[in-house]
């Protein structure tokens, strides 16, 4: 027998460079004209290699700014009158505060990856980075989930999503 | 100025169970037809509201079965003489060993999901559930990284990766 372990230690690997100060999308915006920038450690750059031979990464990373005091349903920012359990959401209130992002490679220059647009906060603690791998991760058939009920509103929705202005 | 903080404490929300005590495949095997179950801690219950109304989620766990010590290069297990970086790899020995699986979901009762194969070992630390949402995650133009370079071997490989016999 092994002494059950409920709490676990993990550490700060980098930092991810974004525009966003004080607001960040909801998610991911491709299009985003601003920088964003992945920045390792050192000692981690040599982890780095044949990771350009990849489109697309996830990046996994702390969310050193969500509340402390989590509700197990949220209401979430971007549409009136909605609940929804948190583990139905990508709300940043979570249980554990870890952040999921796809997103795209443009560059990786020493301990540097260049990065499509990245939803959120300047200076937000790197946790791992993990390939995207296309036969493993991306499912052509999955869906919207409840975001499919919210009748005709889904792409003005999205727009909200995405922080794209309209 | 606030302190920097360069450590974290996740803790436990619950447990994955899985088929597999001693071995598990490298990769999600989705047609496996094992039982594979994510059991949330009883407080958590209410945060899986409307989840069922997505095909597929992302489960984020603790490899607590992964090594402490890791390198920054890895020999992936299911091909000879291949040497990545750790983060252009999904080994589970990775400075913050922290695992990610893109599931179907097949039935929720109660604090249990229901899954289509998890490439983990019965009784892995459960941290977050996330909806995998359709325009968010599944990018059509991913590819396949270094694994391309393998010449001729792409399919053969996958049925290592995703612990096929053949």
């Amino acid at each position: 027998m092994h002494e059950e372990n409920t709490s676990f230690k993990l550490k700060k690997i980098g930092v991810i460079k974004t525009p966003y100060m004080d607001n960040a999308p909801y998610q991911p915006v491709e299009e985003d004209k601003g920088k964003f920038c992945i920045v390792f450690d050192d000692k981690y750059v040599e982890g780095l290699a044949k990771l350009e031979k990849f489109r697309y990464i996830y990046v996994i990373y702390y969310l050193d700014r969500a509340r402390e005091e989590t509700s197990m349903i949220v209401n979430p920012a971007w549409v009136d009158n909605v609940e929804v359990g948190v583990f139905a959401s990508r709300s940043p209130d979570r249980p554990n505060p870890i952040g999921l992002s796809v997103v795209r490679i443009k560059e990786i220059t020493d301990n540097k990856i260049f990065t499509s647009g990245l939803d959120v906060f300047d200076n937000t603690p790197l946790l791992d980075i993990k390939p995207y791998v296309k036969d493993l991760d991306s499912k052509k058939d999955s869906n919207y989930g409840w975001i499919e009920d919210l009748k005709g509103k889904m792409e003005h929705l999205f727009l909200h999503i995405k922080g794209i202005p309209h």
